[in-house]
C-alpha cells in the first residue's frame, strides 16, 4: 500500500486528487492539510465525498510528512519551494502541482511570479512532469513540477510540428480558452456566476505566467528559441481547456493534411493519455470532462501554410491532478494509468 | 463474466450504460443497438468513449439478444413492452428503463401513455426497481421496470413519512426541477441552449406522466390512496433533480425537527445510496453529479406542520442507468455497489 | 427635469438603476454614491455605461443631496433606516430598495435582521411600494418601501386568491427560485461560477428573511393570519425569479380552471406590469429579462382542489430597480410606466 | 411615419428586429412574414412580445410588399436573390441580412454556398452594409447586403491596421468565437443546451463561409490581395462574438502600444458604435448584450512585431439586427443612432 499526503487539499486540485485517489485500493491518503479549514471534516467541505472519506483537514504544522511514500503540494505559489526540501531531504518523493519548479532560469521564474526563489538548487534537479516529453527522468525523479494547465495543451499541440523542426519557431500563436475552475476556489467578484457566466473574454493578454514555461517546453522540443504570443481567455464553464494553435510551415514545406494527420498519430500512438482524432473531427472540452485525456486535431486550412492545431484537456485532470496522479504512477514504477481510465461524463 | 446487451442505445440513458458498464471487468456488452445508427462505432456518436470500446451500433433485427444473461431497454416507450416478452422466454433477464411495466394499472398506463399495452401479463410479473422498497423482490425478478427520474426522488424522500403514516396523504406537493438531459437526446426548438439557457419554466404542470407512477408507489408505502400535486419544471443543467416535497403533519402530532431528522436517518442508516444530511445542511445537485447516490434532508420550518424534504438524484444515474444497473447487481447475485462507488464529479 | 440621486451605486440593484434612468430625457441623475468607488468613474466598474454616463461616484459624505427631488437607496440594510429620515425632512422624496422599512411590526423586523431599528416613526409612515396593491398611498407617500423580489412575485400571485377569501390561509407554500444576481455583487465562494453552475440547491429553509414581509401583505390581503412555507433555491442563471405557489381552495368550492383564469385575468386587466397567460400556457423567466412585467398562470391540475400560481419576474427590474422607478414614476405624478417599456431581451 | 415589413420573422434575427423596431415611434412595421407560422400571432411564438405587437404571421405570398418605404430579409441564404429584385423594381429600398448579396465574385459566392445566384446583376450593385467603412455609398443604397456577424467585428478589428498598411497581409489570424444564437432557432442536437452548455468547440476549421466574406472586406482596405486564417468556434452563451485577431507588424516596423493605441482611438473617434477601450483594459462579450456597439482593444504583447487585436460584438445586433436597423437609418436618412442607444443588459 503506498501512503501519500497531500499539503494544501481544500482548493480545486486538492478536492480532485482525492476524488481520484480514494477509490484506489493501493494507495492510501495519509492526511490532507489545510490552513483554514484544519480540524473540521473534509467531506463538510465537499459534500460530495460524504461516505467515500474519513478524514479531517490537517493543521500542516501538526503532520508528519515522512511516514509518506510521496506527497502532493496543491498549494499557492511559493509554498512548495520552502516546504519540499525537507521533505526531499527525507527521501520522500513529491509532485508539485505550483509553479514552483517548472523553470529552469531562476531570474525569469522571480520576475514572473514576484518572489525570490528558497530553493534554487532543487529547480535544478527538479523534472518537469511531461510525461509524453520527459518520461524517462520522471521514474527517477525525486521532484516533479507538475506542468500548468495551458501549458500541457499547448506543449502537446505544438509536440510533433517543434520535434521535426516542420515550423517557424517566431511566429508562433496559442489562442486559449480555459474554464473557470482554472482561477482557482478563491472567492472573486469577476468569477461570481452572476458576472463570469453567459459572457466571454481574455485576460492577461499583455503578460501570462504560463508564457516562460511554455516557451521553455517549446524551446526544448526545437532546440531554438521560441516567440510565442499566448492569449488566454476565460470560457464560462467548470472545467476544460480548449487550445488553439497557429503555426506556418517553414518556406517550401510540401506537408498536406494527409502527411500532418500521420505526424500526429504517428507520434502520439503509443500514449495511454493523447487521442488524435481522425482528419476532419474537432474536438470538444466535454468529451475529456473527468479524464486525463488530451484530444487533438490538426488542421491545415485551404491548403495553405499555416498549420491549426486543436487541443483539448481537463484542466483539474491532465491539467493538474491527474497529471499529478499520473506522475505519481511514473514515480513509484505502478503502471502508469491505474486509476485513470474511468471514462468522461458526458453528457 | 456476464454478458449484457443494451438495446437503444444511442440515447443518453444508453451512453450513460456504456459509461457505468464499460470500465468493469465482470460485465461484457455484447451489443448495443440503434436503428438509427447501425454500423458505425459507438465511439463515433460519443467521442468520449474513443480508446475505451470497439462496439458498432447493431441492427436491432441482426443481434442474437439471447445469448445474454440480461438485456437493458433504454427504448422510447412501447417498444419494450413489444420485444421483452420474448427474450424473456428464452431465459434472459429483462431491465426496462422505459415506462412500459411500471403501472400496474393497464387502464390507467393506457391513459397516460395513448398505447395499447402489448404484454399487460408481463406487468403484472414486472418487479418495481426501487430497491429501497423492493430489494428482495427484485432479487428474483426476470423482468425490473426501473423507475422513472423524479419517481425515484419524490418516492424515496416521502418514504418514511409515508411508511410511518405521519402525514396526511390528500394534500402532498412534490416541486420537482430538472436538468434538461432527462429530456432525451431528440433535436428540439425548447431544448436548444439559445432558448433554454439563462431560463427557468414548469411544464406539465396540468398532468405529468410520472404522477400515476408516483401515486402508485406512494399508496403503496402508506396503504392509503394518494393526492398529490406534482410540479415538474426545467432546469439550465444537464445532470441533476431536486424535489422539494411538502407534506402536512397529521392532526395532534409531536414530531419536531430532531425526530424527523432521527426517522430519516434510521430509515436508510443501511441503504449505500441514500445519504441523509445533517440537520440544517440541504443537499445541491452537483454534489451527486455522475453519481448513484440520493441524498435528502428533512426540514420543519418555523415549527409548523409542514414538513420540507428536499431530495437530489443525477436523473441518468440514480434517475436511470446507475439505478438499472443497481438491479442488475441485485438480480444476478453480485455485490449491489458494484461498479457504482466512483465520487461524483464536483466542481 | 426631474433630479435623483443613487445611494449604494455600485451593486446590481445601482447598476440597474442607470440602466433604467440613464437613456431618460426627463430625468437627471446627479450623483452616484459608493463608499468603495468613490472618485472612480461609473463606467470604469461597469464598462457596459461606457458612453452613456460621465458620473464618477461620490463619497456618501460629500453629497448635497437636498438638491435632488427623490433619492433611491439601494444600500444594504441598516443604511436608508439611518440616512433617509434627514433627506425626507428636508423635503425630499426617498425610495428605499433595502428592507428597511418594508416591515411594520419593529420587533419582527428587528428578529429578523439582527439590528436595532434607527427610525422606528419613520415605519409608520412608510408605504409598501406594491403599486398593484398600493397605488394610491404612494401617490402621495414622502418615503416608500420598495418591496424585496421574491415578496413581489409572491404576493402577487396570491392576491387574487387572497383578496377574495378562496383558499386556505394557513397551508399556503411558495415554492421559489431565484436567479443569483439576487444575491448580490459580493466576494463569495458558493456564488462563483465554478460552484453555482451546472447546480441547483435550496437554501434558507428554515427561515428566510422575506418569509414576515410577505406573510404581512398576506395577511393585509386577505384580512387574516397567515401560515406560509417559503422555501427558496438558487438558479444557475443571472437574472429571474420563477415562483410556483400552492394553495388549497375551501372546502365546497366550486370553482373550475376557467373560473380561475377569469378572476385572475378581470384582477389584473388594467395593470400595466401584470401579463396573464392564456390557460395551458406557462411562464419563463427569460419573457421578463430586462423588463418590468410579471408574468402569471394559473392552474388547476387533475381538477382536484390544490390551485398552483406560477410567476415570473426580473428580480433586478420588477423585483427591484424597475419597480422603484415605477414607484418614483407614481410619486412623481408621472406617467407609471414611463421608460419602463423596453422589450425583454429574447433571446 | 416609415413604413417596414419584415419577411422571415420567426428566427432570431427576425424578432431581433421587432425588438429594435417595436419601440419607435418613426417606424411602423406592416408585417412579418413567416411560411411555417403564419395565421398564429408573433407573440404565441415569442411571449417576450405580449403586450407589444399586435401582428399575425403573413403568408409571404399574400404580403403587399411594395407598400413599405423598406424591407428586411432575415430568411435564410437564397431566398432574397429570389424575391429583393421585385422589391427593389418597385421602387422599394432592402436590407438582407442573409448572405445573398455580400460576395461580388459571383463564382465564390456560388462555390462557397452551393448556389447558382438568381440575380447576379444586383449583387454589383448592392452596398455592403459595414457603415464604417462605406457609410457614402449607404445613404444613396436601394439594396445593402447587411454584413455577417463574424465579419462585423473581424473587418472591424483590422480596419486601421490593413488602411494604414502597417502588417503583413500574409498570415493574419482570426480566432472567432461565438453563441451559440449564431447558429439559429432550427431544431438541432449538437445545439441542445445537454450538448453544446458546458462545452466549447472548434468548428468550420477547415473552410467556413464568412472567410470570403472576410477576406474580400480585407483586400479592400488594404489593397492587396489577403491570406486570412478563420477558426470560428461555439460559445455556451447565447449573445455574443469576441473575436482575436493576430498580425505581424511589417518588418522595420517602430509602432509601440501607444501608437497602436493612437490609431485605433484616432480611427473610430467619430463612430458612434465603436468603442476603443482603454490600453490594457480588454472587453467582454456581456459589456454589449443588447446593443450595437463593437468594443476593441489593441495590444502589442511583449512588444514583439505581433499585434493583438480583441473586437466584441453582440451577434444579433451589431452582428445582424442591429447593424441593420442602423443601415435603414442611414438609407432613408435618419439620424443613424436612432433607436439603438439603448444601455446593454449587465449583469
Amino acid at each position: 500500500m503506498i501512503k501519500v499526503g497531500i499539503i494544501g487539499g481544500s482548493g480545486y486540485t486538492g478536492v480532485e486528487l482525492l476524488r481520484l485517489l480514494l477509490p484506489r485500493d493501493d494507495v492510501s491518503v495519509q492526511f490532507v492539510s489545510s490552513r483554514a479549514h484544519a480540524g473540521t471534516r473534509v467531506d463538510a467541505q465537499f459534500t460530495s465525498l460524504r461516505g467515500l472519506c474519513e478524514l479531517q483537514f490537517s493543521d500542516p504544522a501538526s503532520i508528519n510528512q515522512a511516514d509518506c511514500d510521496l506527497v502532493f503540494f496543491a498549494t499557492p505559489n511559493g509554498t512548495a519551494m520552502q516546504q519540499a526540501p525537507e521533505l526531499l531531504a527525507a527521501g520522500v518523493k513529491v509532485v508539485d502541482l505550483s509553479a514552483d519548479y517548472r523553470i529552469k532560469d531562476i531570474a525569469v521564474w522571480e520576475t514572473w511570479y514576484g518572489l525570490t526563489h528558497a530553493s534554487p538548487d532543487w529547480v535544478e534537479k527538479a523534472v518537469y512532469g511531461l510525461p509524453e516529453m520527459n518520461r524517462e527522468a520522471i521514474q527517477s525523479a525525486s521532484l516533479v513540477a507538475n506542468p500548468g494547465c495551458y501549458p500541457t495543451t499547448v506543449q502537446l499541440g505544438f509536440l510533433p510540428l517543434l520535434e521535426q523542426g516542420l515550423v517557424a519557431t517566431d511566429g508562433l500563436i496559442a489562442d486559449a480558452k480555459s474554464g473557470i475552475s482554472g482561477a482557482g476556489r478563491a472567492a472573486s467578484v469577476p468569477n461570481l456566476l452572476a458576472e463570469a457566466s453567459d459572457n466571454f473574454k481574455a485576460y492577461g493578454v499583455s503578460g501570462h505566467r504560463h508564457l516562460p514555461e511554455i516557451e521553455q517546453g517549446l524551446a526544448r522540443m526545437s532546440d531554438q528559441p521560441i516567440e510565442l504570443t499566448f492569449t488566454p481567455h476565460l470560457l464560462p464553464i467548470i472545467r476544460g481547456i480548449h487550445a488553439t494553435l497557429y503555426a506556418k510551415l517553414l518556406p517550401g514545406s510540401s506537408l498536406g493534411q494527409n502527411d500532418l494527420q500521420a505526424l500526429f498519430e504517428e507520434r502520439f500512438a503509443n500514449e495511454p493519455f493523447v487521442d488524435v482524432l481522425p482528419s476532419g473531427i474537432f474536438p470538444e472540452t466535454r468529451s475529456v470532462k473527468g479524464s486525463n485525456t488530451v484530444r487533438l486535431s490538426v488542421v491545415k486550412p485551404q491548403d495553405r501554410n499555416t498549420v491549426v492545431v486543436l487541443a483539448v484537456e481537463d484542466n483539474l485532470v491532465k491539467g493538474a491532478a491527474g497529471q499529478a496522479v499520473q506522475n505519481m504512477n511514473i514515480m513509484l514504477g505502478m503502471e502508469e494509468s491505474t486509476g485513470l481510465l474511468a471514462p468522461p461524463l458526458v453528457p
